[in-house]
Formats: C-alpha cells, structure tokens, sequence
C-alpha cells in the first residue's frame, strides 16, 4: 500500500463518549451488533490494515476492563488502551501523548509519521478512504473525509427565530478518518487553550488555528456515517448482516443423489440472488474445507446422505470451531436432509427433532446457528420445485441469523 | 387539537425526488418497507391527524399513475395529486397552486389558513411536532423544525482545502414539517426568481427573503430525520417492525387445559419483553374479537383446542380479512397447538404439514402471515420450560414477521 511507503502510521480512536443522543445506559460503541461491540467493528476496520502499526484506543476510566475484556475475546492486535479525559478532544489528546510522554504508558510507541483520527462509532471504514487521508496529510499536513450536506444548515438567532440559511453547495459535513502529521497536530494540541480542549470537537480546526495548516478535504463515502441515534445501530446491525450474507458454501457428498440435491441447491441459491457457491467434499483430512474458512464465508449449506443423521454437519461445526471463523461473528450452518420415503403419511420423529435441538444448542454455544431442513424427495419432477422452496428458506435463514431459531427442521 | 381552532390547515408533500443518492432505480419515496411504499407511510401519518383537511402530494409526471394506485390500495382519503416541476422548489408551487388557480385542479381547494410542507421521505412525523410548528406559523407567518448537527460542518475553499469550520452550537440542522401562512409562502414563491426554484432547496429562506418573515425554529425529535441512504431505509425497516411488535393478542378457549396454556404464554410474554397481551375467548358472534382490531395490534397467538387443527386460526384469518388491519401491514398469527401424547416417539405427519403450509399459503396473499407452533405437554413439571421456549419463539417470529418462513411447524 502507498499510504504505508513514507514512515509509520498510527490510529488514535476515541471511544469515550458517553452516547446520550442513544437514549440507552450502554454507551453506543459497547452497543452489540451480532453479539460484538460496536467498537470492536471499528478495531477490525484498522487492524486488517497492514501498515497501520498501531491502534490507540480511548476510552473513559470505568471502560477501560470493558474494553480489556473486548480486545482479548475478539483477539485484537497492535491495539493500546489509554485512559480518556472528559472531552472528545482531551481524550484525543492523551491518545495523541502515548507517542510523546512517558505517563501515559509503560513504553513509549514509536513516534508515527502520520496519524490517522478516527471514531469508534463509524465501523464501515475502508482500506481506501484511510490511504487517501493519509496520503494527503503527508503532503499537506492535515486532511479529513467530508461528505455533502443532507440537511440546510441554518443559524439561529437566541430569541429562537431564523437568522439566516447557508447555502448548502457552500459547505460540507466534516467527517471521519482524519489524519494528520504527528508534529502538527501535537502542537496544536499542545498549544490551544482550556476553551478548545472543553468546548472544540474539530481537529481540523485545532491544525488551521495552531499550526495554519489547512487540511486538504477527501470526499468519502455514504459508510462513513457515524453511529449516533437508534435507528443507527438498526442500520448499522442490517449492513453487517448484509455482509455477512454475501456468499455461501454448499458441502456435498459425491454420491448421489445428495450431489445432484446440493448441484440444484448451488443453481437455485446463485439464481435468486448473487451468491458464491462452493461445492466441495468433506473429507477425514478437512484441509480442502479448512482453506474455505479464510474469513470470507460466514454460511454453509451441509447436505447429509442419512436422512437424521448429523454426524456430517457435527463434523462441520467441529472444522468451523477451530477455525477463527465464529469468532467475530456468528456462522449459520443449514444442515439439509433428504426424505425419500414413498409414503405420504411419512412423519418426523420427535426423538430425532430433539437430537437436532440438542446439537444445535451445544453449537450456539460457539457461535454456530445451526438450522435443520428437510427436502422431500418423492418425485423428481417435483424436486426442483421442493429445491427453490429450500433456497428460499436457506436464504430466509442466512439473512435473519436468528439465534431464537436454531434447531427447528423446517420442511421445504 | 388547538391546532385546528383557527382555520383550515393544508398539508404539501413534495415526493418528486429521483434518489439519485440511494443509488437504486426506485427513487426512494416508493421503495417498499413491509411491502408498503414509503410514501404511503408519509401519507398515514398526516391523514391520521383530522385537522388537516387537504394532503397534496406532488410527484413527477411518470410517477402519477403509480401514486394513483398507492392512494388506491392503501385507501388514502383526502389527498389530491399534482404534478410536480423539475425542482424541489417548482414542486412545491405547483402544490401550492391548487389551493390559489385553476390550472392544476378540476376545482379549487379551500384556500388554507396554514400551510404545512413535509418530505415523502419522513414517514415518522408525529402530530406534536406537526401541531407545534402549525401553531407558531399561526403566530408568526413561518416556522420549521429543527435538530442538532450530527457533524461539525466546514467551508471548504475553491481549491478544495479548508476555508474554515463552523462553531457547531450556533448552527442547527433545518428539518421537516415547516409550516407557513399560506399568504406568506404563496406570495414568497410568487415574487422569488427562476435561480430560487432551480437552486434554492429552503423555504424558510424564501419566506425570510421575500417577505421578511423569520420563521419561528421548533426543536424536533429525532424520528425527523431524512430517508436519504440506504441505510436510511433498513432503519425505518426496523423501526416500523419495531413499532408492528410492541402488541401481540392471546387468544384462547376458555376450556382447559388450552386456556392454562393461553395464560402461560401471556405470563411468559409480559416477562420477556413488553407486551400487552389480551386473552379472549373467540366466541361465534366475533364482536369482541372485533374490537381488538381497531389497528393497532398486529401480533395473534391462536391457541388450538385439537392438534392440527387450524379451524379456529381459519375463523381468526377471516375475521382479519374482514378488518382493514392487514391492508397497511402484514399481520404475524402464529398458530400454537399443544401435543398430549405419553409416547416419546410421537411423530408429526407429513399430510398435517401440507396442510398448515397450503393454509399459511393462501393467507400470506391477504397480508396475514401464519406461522404453527408446537408445544409438548407431556409432563406439568416441563410445562413451563416449554412455554418460556415457546414465547421466545413467538417473540422472535413476531420481530422477524419474515415472509419466507410462513407454514413452517416451530417446535417449542
């Protein structure tokens, strides 16, 4: 990456608003989205970024074993916490000294070149916007991402009444990542008064007035948005969803017919939406499936050969547990069973439904959401309608992730 | 209301925009949200408030026909179409000229005392708001909501580098409803220039401008805000299934023991999450069950007397029908049938399946979504873990109101 070419760079994320615009008791960075912290969103957005080489993150004394607790269950890197002040740009601050000052840590951090500020509350950064802030910082001290204005902006007389309107092609939201020479804005931190440090929220204004460096203005994307009301974090809980449901891995035997079940699964499941379908085989040695839990794929179709028997999806949850998939997130297994009984009085056992629930619990456990679903196989000239019915569930299921309905064998 | 005491209040509902910032084909205002367009939502919540005597919604000329039939489906009263101009601006004069020439109408409206101008594209306005910007346009010729700014905002300078930053507690965010005398806004719209209705997007200010009005400013809340994003429009999804499960009706038999497990369910409820659960007896002469249809409960639990019996979920289903509850939303009936049987291998017949998923089927096409729900009570002692996993289930099928999932037989 360009943005790594020059010298080091760091991150200084603040974290220690209180998150009173939520009206909630949990600040909203600690908020849960698919059972992680907002914030930890936000250290992965920086950490799998390699020339990032350090993340500072600032959160309020009574956070501090909170966020201790976040970085080693969801094993965060290069991450150092510091302790904030009562302001956004206090804690900024002592983020900023960890490269300076001895009191803020046990070792000083190598002194970054660039460093980058960004929010805990805004966890869909890119790789891109954060190259481009850094890029320009270097050649001009001082840049930060900026997007158009939803709303005019007017300005209020204090009796309560319009004073005047801005005209809105004029100005811009100031938004996050910003980054910044060290050595600008250091001084500026260290130079400006009392009133700024309490009542300032703009780093971009600290480098103009401190150090007259006029940041260079990135235009950013719409995910750049900042996590601020409860509608946010609905928005912000769908989008990871989303993420989440961009691919899944069909696993099937050789034999038939749970080869040609899983090939018209794969056909159907590509044909309703964009989906990447992997069918592979389950092997003793699993290092075929192992190199498809690279990270990417959070949803897997298992087709077993026995009609309950879940010793094939067993062995999934088994390869899924030690790999660091579940880990961030939770992953949805869909284990598939075919009934080829002629019979139309053909039942479900309640013995065997109980097996599933069981099993599915013991996997919930790992953050493995494992759903059962049974395909009837009666006619062939029917399957391919059964099938349609079964990726329609199985999309249903990856999109809800809903840890309430693991267990259950829906019928296609 | 007192906002109605003075004389008649307008409603214009600019729904012209083209979206081009959700970058969908659909333009926002019609995007579906439990398979009902946004603007249908914008509509309800003026239509709701009875003094407000005309709606003018106004969209672009190839949207007519589809506003039409929202109007038609949804049975929206009071609202009259016009078409909109190529602007924000000339949009809302046209609006306007209804009530003042004959050009746009078959046959004028009443001239407003005030006016109110809203946004397709704010379904969540609520008559506080509505009343209190009314009422000091009353007094004051010109009023607007108002919120905090989310992010500081700068200048930016030609060259694309910060000019400065605005102090961001003397600014706000200038939101929807705005209220005027209508003599106020019509005469302003009249005298304001060709650059005005092609650039200008403030009313406020053009009430300011040209006839020296300051509108009054009116802090809202934060359900103000703009649909804009696409992720603006999976927040108000969740918001509106949000606001579709805050209730859900237990209705029961009062024959034993269904209505012990009717009352244990609502119990189990009422624990969970906040719910007004109202058990009833579905009696022959439905008036009773009739009442709870007034519109606001979206949620059923129909607890059966027989296994698979669905007749009583069929009379609850045609009862719904008859009501207008499932025209604006879906309804969520989850169909609860309780199994006896000593035998630990006691198994659900295939035929009984097809039979709740044809049933669920036909439902689903009258926006009543069915869902079965089976619940073991072989043991008193287990009773309760069994409805405490069976209100988990309910709750969660309730919240997700997933269409793909209707007919499925959930076991508790």
């Amino acid at each position: 990456m360009e943005a790594a070419a020059a010298g080091p760079v760091a991150a200084v994320l603040p974290a220690g608003g209180s998150g009173e615009r939520l009206g909630g008791a949990t600040p909203k960075q600690f908020c849960a989205l698919q059972g992680r912290p907002l914030v930890s969103y936000a250290v992965r957005a920086l950490e799998r970024i390699n020339w990032i080489s350090d993340i500072i993150v600032v959160v309020s004394p009574e956070n501090i074993e909170t966020m201790k607790s976040i970085i080693e269950k969801y094993g965060h890197k290069r991450v150092t916490i510091v302790k904030g002040g009562i302001t956004r740009h206090r804690s900024i601050f002592n983020g900023l000294k960890v490269f300076a000052e001895n009191e803020f840590s046990n070792q000083l951090l190598q002194k970054p070149e660039v460093v980058i500020i960004h929010d805990a509350v805004r966890p869909f950064v890119e790789e891109d916007i954060l190259s481009k802030v850094v890029m320009a910082a270097k050649e001009h001290g001082a840049a930060g991402a900026i997007r158009p204005l939803v709303s005019t902006v007017i300005a209020s007389a204090p009796d309560g009444f319009l004073d005047h309107s801005l005209e809105r092609a004029r100005y811009r939201a100031s938004e996050m990542p910003q980054a910044f020479l060290f050595d600008v804005i250091y001084q500026a931190y260290q130079q400006c008064t009392d009133y700024d440090l309490d009542y300032g929220t703009e780093c971009l204004h600290l480098a103009l007035k401190y150090c007259k460096t006029n940041a260079k203005l990135v235009e950013g994307t719409a995910d750049l948005w900042k996590v601020t009301y409860k509608r946010d974090l609905y928005a912000a809980e769908s989008i990871i969803k989303d993420s989440l449901s961009k691919q899944v891995c069909v696993i099937t035997d050789v034999k038939e017919p749970v080869a040609r079940v899983g090939f018209l699964i794969h056909e159907s499941l590509k044909s309703q939406i964009k989906v990447e379908a992997i069918s592979i085989s389950l092997s003793k040695n699993d290092s075929h499936l192992q190199n498809n839990f690279s990270g990417e794929c959070y949803n897997f179709v298992s087709v077993n050969d026995k009609k309950y028997d879940i010793e094939e999806t067993q062995q999934l949850v088994d390869v899924l547990e030690k790999s660091n998939v579940p880990l961030l997130c939770p992953v949805v297994v869909i284990s598939v069973h075919l009934d080829f009984s002629e019979n139309v009085s053909f039942s479900i056992g309640m013995e065997e439904l109980s097996k599933i629930k069981k099993f599915a619990g013991e996997a919930k456990k790992k953050n493995v959401l494992v759903y059962g679903l049974l395909i009837q196989y009666r006619d062939h000239l029917l399957l391919q309608e059964r099938v349609n019915s079964a990726a329609a569930l199985i999309m249903a299921l990856i999109k809800d992730r809903n840890p309430e309905m693991v267990g259950q064998l829906l019928v296609a």
